[in-house]
């Protein structure tokens, strides 16, 4: 079934089958307001690998980390099954159950909180990921609370200490994620608060970061976006359009077990100390990144998209891209050749007792092993990266994330939109085979 | 001077400018981006009124209270100078200062922090209040550190403690209030900085507030938009268009000295406890607001926009609208015929210990006398409200909201755009004089 005859299907039979299910006092709100039926906007939620990494990055985030308060696995099987039933709804706009928002019984509560009603889907992704707590327990003493020990990927290391980190456990780690990423705000909290809804009883909501700009592109067709010091940021990016790069940094390869076709999560929260940086001159500025900023070319000339020449020298023989700018020391050529997918977005989250923001970047990068394309860089930056004076990490997460599901394994009901039962698939089914 | 005819004078002189300025390093910093030339977009800073209060509400909030640190009544009045200023170039599309971002002196900070190059104005405004603090003081003993007292407004009170208040300090209050509105939040959340940065050495920031959905239309041409509760907020609200009831229970009277054409903003952060609410049945949540979840049509019949009828009874003789639903006690015909015009936002400000989302409405609502337009019905809804059950308040400020600035007091430089001078207008002056 295409993707529009699904969805047709789906809208129509739930205008319709509103009336029956409500009966009593259903004309007094007959004036039901139909869901998005087109599927403008969205992006199919099966396929080989998840939605949401090398999706066109939108414009905004709500990332949610969950601690599996359960100790049942099948609750924990169960608790999978529902939330990727529901973000096969939410993504193509659907409500996250068959009921919706208003059209179930009047004595019950809604199966959809509502607020996403009359809302476009807004290009909806839910992204979900496993930490490495959900394995072995997040103490010193492993602690298998489901059976899964053996299954720990390997690349599910604990992060190591960096330099300069300030790291808060409140903002860290968890046994789940869910990465919600939309063009409008609404409709990504929207869907993490009905996951988390239906995680009632098997998981409590860990931390949360909102994201409101997007500070890397992923496709070639995206405009570079601007972070909050003022620079243009994830011009190096990998682009989905660059399937070699995805395969070569990406994608898990089929030789591991079962997380192949999946990647890695790197999320971290980056506090920018922005009142310092904006009392920098606007010589300091591009030095510390190695670029312009106006263009954002590499300090050794061209064009934003010119390759920098790291062994250029100007008069004096100094280096102009300096030896301890960010474009350097993050370079490929300077980490053994490692690139990373970024896909992060600018927070600000209030401010501290002495009136400064606290605003920086969620950095987010998926990778197919952390150990080799992010923890080498990590270190070198922490240490040398000019940068570093103006960054404080102060939240840290690190996630499998399974491949994606099948379509033709989700389970139908009647109306032609998918339900939870005992024999749904789930994200990272593999992992409990 | 039309406001086309200016701006695009003003981009065409800054991009000449920029060589000029900036002299060396130029040729490699050559492709300046262009800052957005066209009025597209925007809405008049200047005006008998402030924008941002009738002006159609925008998708983003960016709310920035202040404390000044000065005590140089001098040093105020340069920093309200400063920020009417600015503000009438960033509403515009035009940098903060007159170099921008890239164009300064490379020895220099820039005199715009830059993230919001390339980004469309986003119908920006920007709207200034004064708090009671700035007149009197904060503590017990009234303290006139700027020679205010006596240009007190005798509606800018100190707002009574509600039945069940749970008001955060860090949270509340302020000596200034900026109200930025956007329809993109990295917009609204540059204006701010750029102000903050203004503000060094004579104001820091006290608390902000993102709220990243609009829960009020203020315009008839605006669809009705839906809070966290997932219902329709803001129908019965005062709308732009609606002049009548502006001059009746928005705008201050001429009588009334310097705030005259002024208002007053009442801010309240106010947390929805939506994990409960989403517990509610249907018809539980349908009788606390007094209207259907669908439709948002009010219980006694209807549909959207018609008008409550709070003497209708069912079977049995039971109000439709039940006596203690938030329709009925918020009714203008309940409360002596006030009304206010209510510019609230949704915001989700991650989540405390237990797990729940710390999210909600940051309520807003400009009214010409708080005394009579906001504390009699908050002291009914905190009393009676089946609501209340449902809320927390969390945070408060009132704010006089001085008129607006003449467009031909603008001071322009060589360039045609606003500069800062001793001689500028600045919002509230009349306060001064």
């Amino acid at each position: 079934m295409s993707r529009r005859a699904f969805l047709g299907l789906g809208s129509g039979v739930l205008a319709a089958g509103a009336v029956g299910a409500a009966g009593f006092e259903v004309g007094r709100r007959a004036a039901v307001e139909r869901l998005p039926g087109s599927p403008a906007g969205t992006h199919p939620f099966t396929g080989p690998h998840q939605a949401g990494i090398v999706t066109p990055a939108q414009d905004r985030l709500y990332l949610a980390a969950f601690d599996v308060t359960t100790t049942s696995r099948d609750e924990l099987v169960g608790l999978l099954r529902r939330w990727t039933t529901i973000a096969a709804r939410l993504t193509q706009g659907l409500p996250a159950g068959p009921l919706g928002p208003v059209s179930g019984p009047y004595e019950a509560p809604p199966d959809d909180t509502g607020e996403a009603l009359g809302l476009p889907p807004a290009r909806l992704t839910l992204t979900f990921g496993f930490g490495r707590s959900l394995f072995v327990g997040a103490g010193a003493v492993p602690r298998d609370r489901f059976g899964l020990a053996a299954r720990l990927p390997a690349g599910l290391v604990e992060l190591p200490h960096f330099a300069g980190d300030a790291l808060d456990p409140a903002r860290s780690g968890g046994d789940l994620v869910v990465q919600a990423c939309a063009d409008d705000q609404q409709v990504a909290v929207h869907a993490v608060r009905n996951l988390s809804r239906a995680a009632f009883g098997a998981a409590t909501i860990r931390w949360t970061q909102l994201g409101y700009g997007r500070t890397s592109s992923t496709s070639t067709a995206q405009q570079t976006p601007r972070n909050l010091f003022g620079f243009k940021d994830g011009t190096a990016n990998v682009m989905a359009e660059d399937t070699e790069a995805l395969a070569q940094h990406v994608w898990v390869p089929s030789g591991e077990a079962w997380l192949a076709g999946g990647s890695y999560l790197v999320a971290r929260r980056i506090r920018m100390s922005i009142e310092t940086w904006d009392r920098a001159s606007l010589r300091e500025q591009e030095a510390v990144v190695g670029r312009t900023k106006g263009e954002g070319a590499p300090l050794s000339g061209g064009s934003e998209r010119t390759e920098p020449d790291l062994a250029a020298t100007g008069s004096g023989g100094s280096r102009l891209v300096p030896a301890d700018s960010h474009v350097r020391l993050a370079h490929p050529s300077t980490n053994g050749g490692v690139r990373m997918l970024r896909r992060g977005y600018t927070f600000t989250d209030g401010n501290d007792a002495l009136g400064r923001l606290d605003a920086g970047l969620m950095f987010l990068a998926f990778v197919r092993d952390p150990r080799t394309h992010y923890v080498p860089m990590q270190t070198a930056l922490a240490r040398s990266d000019a940068m570093g004076e103006y960054l404080q990490h102060t939240g840290s997460g690190l996630y499998a994330v399974p491949a994606g599901v099948t379509a033709g394994s989700l389970v139908l009901g009647a109306d032609g939109t998918p339900v939870a039962t005992a024999a749904s698939p789930f994200v990272g089914q593999a992992a409990f085979d």
